[in-house]
């Protein structure tokens, strides 16, 4: 089996962090069958917290599936952010962008599967956008009635600003260390979070490819062009608003916390190195006595 | 004490990972006391999140009775694919699937000894597996009344597959490493993930074992054939489906991601000890320096 | 004001740890809160699950609080097991389960004082055991309706089992190390797991002090005899059960997993040193090499 | 980029540490946007439990935003304490309680903005304080209707008390050590435990800066000078009482748990660095054979 499996090895760097980005955020979609759950069960089967739930912890899951090969963006705005910051090269942008955008096409493709008897059933066969029997929300955002188009900007803005900010404190190891493998366990709790405080205005996507992937499937299934028309074209702000808030969020930090610490920053790599090994610095130190 | 207890001490190795296994998936059937409960109680005493933390935290303690013994795989599926990957001896995959079996059926057992009074004040003393009144569904799964045929097949086969291929990414150490006394806790939080976004359809059983064993004890504590013949023969869907799921989820995992980690993979024993014993490494560093 | 406290530093080995007994069970009792606060508001402050919650996480803390200094018991029934397995000595088990009871006690009190004006409001002020007004459940167990005499005694056997048999099997060094700080959250994942699964027939007391302070403490503070006299005398089951449940819990551990370990057990001390300190290990090894 | 940010770097220490502060309360209000939304929702975008989880994983990403700079006390009764046991100057009380205020003022703003839609179709343009389209209470507390003044006073005392109690054990190396980066997960939890323990008499403020920031944002915001007379004038019990509270649990822990530790305590730098490097002991050791 080993064997076999080496003969499908891939060399090329590049191809593999695309393909683990594309199945982190394929496995991240599993949030989505929270949604329809919920909605093809009209709420017998989970509540508003279980959406969030399986959002958060299919998060979790992708990150967990993608971390070790491609360091588990899984998010356009992420990629951005640290390009902006000189921690990834800008060439990988567009290919990472478009692995996510790929795995969240066909997350939602495979939760439409699933979900395939149920939601023909809710529905009566009619894929609607809006009403009592709509299904359209359960891939992608919509924005709720009370939203104006300001306001939406503005939601997307900061939430996505509040989410970038603690996302980059997570990683900022001069702020203080993280046991591995619990990473990805908070930036699940913080998408939860997200979640149960910003999920009232437009369903926080916070991320551009998460939300236009389904989008897209969405249209191509049979919902049709119903989806980019809803909430007088609401379907670009959350793929725009994210990129401004994201930076807007990752600058604040570095302004406010990161500038500032007295230690030098060491090369990435160094930095990668101490947070696996602990046990190097100390036996520097060990060396020196 | 101790010598009392070293007197029964067993030194056969498959004895004792086959009791391991028995008695982690023992534990882990408290779930089905949380299914019991909100039924019985008429949804005063939990909901449906309530359930799935049952099943959740329930697989969490079983994983952590068995873990030190035999692996705590608790599911024949999950032994079946570490036998095709190589990991675990093909001639211990039956008996680790009936030590799951006998586990289940007796789990089942103890919730029914211990819901006895609520269950029969609940049915009226008819044990019933469809209807208002219906209590087979606290202890296997059957389908609700929109899924079709195909429709439980593929949603058995889809959850398995994202099932085990979260299971083997979070065993998988070249992927980033896991602190020990995480990974159950991790595990349960995937249990959780697949109740809240794919439960449902059939309850996800994902678990032939889970889902026979308390089959068979409800057949004959009184539920009868029905236990059988209900959802068109439902019965042997959750036990075929996720055998082909989790292979299709393990081999995807392997090609997509493990295939291509640049690392040659080290024995199992070794990086067994290297996670164990992460200072080892150092130390090696240290002997050469 | 660290002079002023060493001034008042009591030596003597088991008043420290009976303090820390006392304090660590009064804290654990903030979970009452939690059942005060649903009951007094009708359902608008919480649920059955935030109930659960409060009783989980008030535990988590009472061992954070306690487990320095003595262990972090909490429970006669934990005290017990470890007694009869030689972990602790028989002649602390009084003065240990004296603490729980008077923390209990006065955790009860503090709930109260807490809760003072809402039980007053709710009640019309009425201290009553039984009826739709009724406020002594928040404080310690009474039986439901549908439960039978032996139907609360297997109930509270069966659940203390299987709760001493994970908390024994969490302890277990030779099972699979844990990380430090982790214990305690998990053994509150324990107690949440016997909530959700276990709670609907008498509210899973599993702690004889736990029930009996409170108890005690609403007899003399206005609710009467009835909580005695309620549930057919049903007092004395929630502090005999969980004693019998504990030991074959325990029993049943030690005999199908820990007897069977290959590795001699060492020491206590030795044992709790190489958990603290995992350094050692490996220096010995690099010593020897 | 880094030379850019290394241009803003500011080298004072005290005013790098009131920006952390600030800035982890500014995060930490996240939580007000959970409570936000399930008023403006009518209670189906969340429940008494999203309010909660918001509030504590609020409060879990503004300590990781500031432990490294400051330690994240986000609290002023939290520094006041630290103050009383001499870990932390005095002089820094009223700088660090300012910038606690302001956090939190601007964080409210922050909820406001992104909630402004959502709260004027809520309450038709009306800013209230009271009745059933108030929306003052997403902000900051005010007391239930059952609860009577001296109840208000006893209850922030009792909550503060058992909160800072619960801090001070958990920052109590000598108790136990806890791994870095669980310390500010385990914070949240304990907030989760009060917010469903102890919520319904007034909202569990806890925190003097956390209650007066926000209620004066809706003083300027337009709901006008209600929101101090609301309650009988209760806005001065929310500040009042918790410094008291707070002692009172500092000390109590000190009395009964952490003056009796045997091993004499180490200055604070030394502990930290012990903690942090755990291995140093062991090089001691190491160096000694």
């Amino acid at each position: 089996m080993e064997t076999l499996l080496r003969r499908c090895q891939i060399r090329s760097q590049i191809v593999r962090e695309c393909i683990a980005e594309f199945l982190g955020l394929y496995i991240a979609l599993i949030g989505s069958g929270a949604a329809a759950q919920v909605v093809t069960s009209r709420g017998t089967h989970g509540d508003y917290l279980t959406i969030q739930l399986g959002s958060a912890l299919g998060a979790v899951f992708g990150i967990f599936v993608a971390r070790g090969v491609s360091g588990a963006h899984l998010n356009p705005v992420y990629s951005l952010s640290l390009c902006v910051l000189g921690r990834h090269p800008w060439k990988k942008l567009p290919l990472y962008s478009l692995s996510h955008l790929v795995g969240a096409f066909l997350g939602a493709a495979t939760v439409y599967l699933q979900y395939y008897d149920a939601i023909q059933t809710f529905s009566g066969g009619e894929l609607l956008v809006a009403g009592p029997n709509a299904t359209a929300g359960i891939f992608c955002s919509y924005p709720a009635d009370h939203l104006s188009f300001w306001g939406g900007l503005v939601d997307q803005v900061v939430a996505t600003a509040l989410f970038l900010l603690c996302c980059v404190a997570l990683e900022d190891q001069r702020n203080g260390p993280l046991p591995d493998g619990l990473h990805p366990v908070l930036v699940g709790a913080l998408i939860l979070t997200m979640g149960v405080s910003m999920g009232s205005n437009c369903g926080f996507p916070l991320n551009p490819a998460r939300d236009l992937g389904p989008r897209l499937f969405t249209f191509v299934a049979g919902w049709g062009e119903e989806v980019f028309k809803a909430g007088g074209g609401w379907w670009w702000v959350p793929i725009v608003a994210p990129f401004v808030g994201g930076l807007l969020g990752t600058l604040t930090y570095e302004l406010l916390i990161e500038a500032h610490h007295q230690t030098t920053p060491q090369s990435p790599q160094q930095e990668q190195e101490a947070v696996r090994n602990p046990l190097h610095n100390g036996l520097k130190t060990l060396n020196t006595m």
